[in-house]
């Protein structure tokens, strides 16, 4: 692991860069994949699918009966779990729920806004090394309490062709209303061209690899919004003397071991303490069962040491990270003065990986420094803001010698004469 | 123009086609402004706006001086004005500020969530044929309400390489930070890239020709948000026998004289009010400046007569209007049940362009059918949600075994043992 102490700003960008995938390499197959989504359908959703998942497909679509009985298919423990994690990732969404408020701007000028939900929405759960049954909670629980009118969800299936059973069981729970065993960027096209099996979505949620993202950013040519550019998971985890090394070195490790290219930074405010989280992860790791994965991105990560709590915070700051973990003494400091981060997690007792399944806020969460200018996906997200304006009559009295005057200055004789036309009656 | 009464199902996607640009044709040009911003800087700035713009730029950047003197340079009558647009427009986006509540979600786990200003924020206004102040406003007011640290402005100068002062002006009410007299998809690039005079920003907004749009969009590839795609503007006018066509008209023309790629709809429910309106906009249409551009968009326009209330809220849900004006009795229906658009005007007595201008409510609004998933810019465009959670031990002991079935369940080993190795010492 990379050692640093103190380390001097002019290393900051060295220190912060994200192991990243260049996707201009992809472009190329991405592109081939939306050509042919466009022109055949269906039909190259099951010729990607063979090429890439190494599947036959029969369906593209799960059948009602599938998802209706996929609770048989799971242990009574993992239904039990995901039900309480339902519960809470429901009642923290549920109250983002913003009530406008009716606003006399001048008298009789009275303006509003409301929220109404996006009607089409998709959603992609990567399979891969592990069936992300977590993520369809995280999705399609706010879209559900948003009243998205389709939630449609997109994931690869298995080598027998099918999905994880707590795939279906959470999308039963959240009442997705079509689930389709396709995944890659030829999901993504499909649902953002539409196809006879997988409908239009008017904007695309969901992790993925470079192929997704890459897939998702192109999709914004087709009238389709995205959640936000995805990158490899990452985590920061800021601690001083009080805190535990051999949680930390939980923590850090449970970032680890999402793939190889996962960044976890640890920064101390305490020397000794750099050490001892280096120990503690030497020791942990050798239990691991996925420890190719966790050398090969604890190689990337970094331990270091700030003498300095301000220049720390600047350091996370600029840094935006993913995952921020506080266990100080003084907490507040690195609470009231964090601007850039997904989702924090306050204390001795809260590692990042209840924050993944149960505690009630949503895991999919902006990286590679998009804290900067992205939300993680809440409530909002399914959601969009209509302004709605009603002006009386001597509500338009009062405003009218404004409008005028501004819109004969920016030289718009007509948006001057839709006000004069109605004074003049008045 | 065209009229059509109750258009059958089929035909409802040739009637909602907008008059659109084909990005690809401009892909090219706008590519090598990138690739020369990012190689030559703020060199390139002074290459390109001597090219597209025909001005000798000696400095981007425009002086405090003339920042602070600009309010003397308009007249009086204008200066009052775009102080009551402010502050109309000003308590309408501080009505938005959103207080989170901190939310148990099982007992001992806290999460809540808080919206922190995005710190460098570059907005877009365009010159072109008429000095767009009143988008200052709109763009640079929520921002200094969200408390963005660094708002940088671009604008394309005139002949005399000067911004209206006007433009100066809202930037001096709204604490810009930094003005720079650059037009076109260059400043875009310089924004996203980052020169000497221009900084980088996180997110970009504001309207804009093609060029612009398309390298909006560019821009995200260089880890900046972007308000949403921009096209040509657009209004969507619904009426019943109530409504006096001569409001209509006027409505329908200021619409139209903002370009030539504008578009018009109105949808009437009363039959006689199509030809009423029509032989209104002919009248009015003679002594209004932008004849030109106006018969142009024109042209694109349609008028239509629906019999049938749901059939009308169908069409205009699926066109998604930017601007939607509801000028009929039963208002509340039409209200009630839109879905998708961007800006609302009730009534007889509510005409877009007081939202343009001074109602309160933003005009930066999603085009070409953006409003199925795009807000238009409100305060929250210019923040990011962070959650936070905090967990006690009793919390952690509550909601352990949730989290730990769940993670061994998608095989994540290390995000169970986060768990565990706590668990083991309560």
């Amino acid at each position: 692991m990379y050692k640093v102490f103190n380390p001097e700003l002019k290393d900051w960008p060295t220190l912060m860069r994200r192991p990243l995938h260049d996707l201009d390499l992809i472009k190329e197959t991405v592109d081939e994949i939306f050509k042919n989504v466009k022109i055949y359908g269906d039909k190259s959703l099951i010729k990607y699918s063979k090429k890439f998942d190494k599947v036959d497909l029969k369906n593209l679509l799960v059948s009602d009966k599938k998802i209706n009985n996929s609770q048989n298919d799971i242990n009574p423990e993992l239904k039990e779990s995901i039900d309480i994690a339902f519960n809470n990732i429901y009642k923290f969404h549920k109250s983002q729920i913003f009530k406008s408020k009716k606003i006399e701007t001048s008298p009789g000028v009275f303006c509003w806004h409301e929220k109404r939900p996006i009607e089409n929405v998709g959603l992609y759960i990567p399979g891969g090394t592990a069936p992300l049954f977590s993520s369809v909670l995280m999705l399609a629980i706010p879209a559900m309490i948003a009243g998205c009118k389709n939630i449609v969800l997109c994931s690869p299936p298995n080598e027998n062709a099918e999905l994880h059973p707590a795939i279906l069981y959470c999308a039963k729970l959240c009442k997705v209303n079509k689930v389709i065993s396709v995944g890659g960027a030829q999901s993504i096209a499909a649902m953002s061209i539409g196809t006879k099996s997988v409908p239009k979505v008017n904007k695309i949620f969901g992790p993925g690899n470079q192929f997704v993202t890459y897939a998702k950013l192109k999709s914004i040519n087709y009238n389709t919004a995205i959640d936000m550019p995805a990158g490899p998971s990452e985590l920061l985890i800021l601690a001083d003397e009080n805190a535990n090394p051999d949680y930390i070195a939980s923590d850090l490790l449970s970032q680890a071991e999402h793939g190889p290219d996962s960044q976890v930074m640890f920064i101390s405010l305490s020397k000794p303490l750099v050490n001892e989280v280096e120990k503690c992860i030497n020791d942990q790791i050798r239990i691991l069962d996925r420890r190719d994965f966790i050398n090969k991105s604890i190689s990337n990560s970094k331990l270091m040491f700030f003498d300095d709590k301000i220049k720390a915070i600047d350091f996370i700051n600029q840094y935006a990270p993913e995952h921020y973990i506080i266990n100080t003494e003084n907490e507040s400091f690195f609470i009231d003065n964090i601007i850039n981060a997904g989702s924090v997690f306050i204390g001795n007792y809260t590692p990042e990986s209840v924050g993944d399944y149960a505690s009630g806020t949503n895991h999919t969460l902006p990286t590679n420094g998009n804290a900067k200018q992205y939300s993680g996906v809440n409530l909002d997200s399914f959601l969009k803001t209509i302004t709605f304006q009603k002006i009386s009559k001597d509500g338009l009295l009062n405003i009218s010698k404004t409008v005028e005057t501004m819109a004969n200055a920016e030289g718009l004789q007509a948006h001057k004469n839709a006000v004069s036309i109605r004074v003049k009656d008045l």
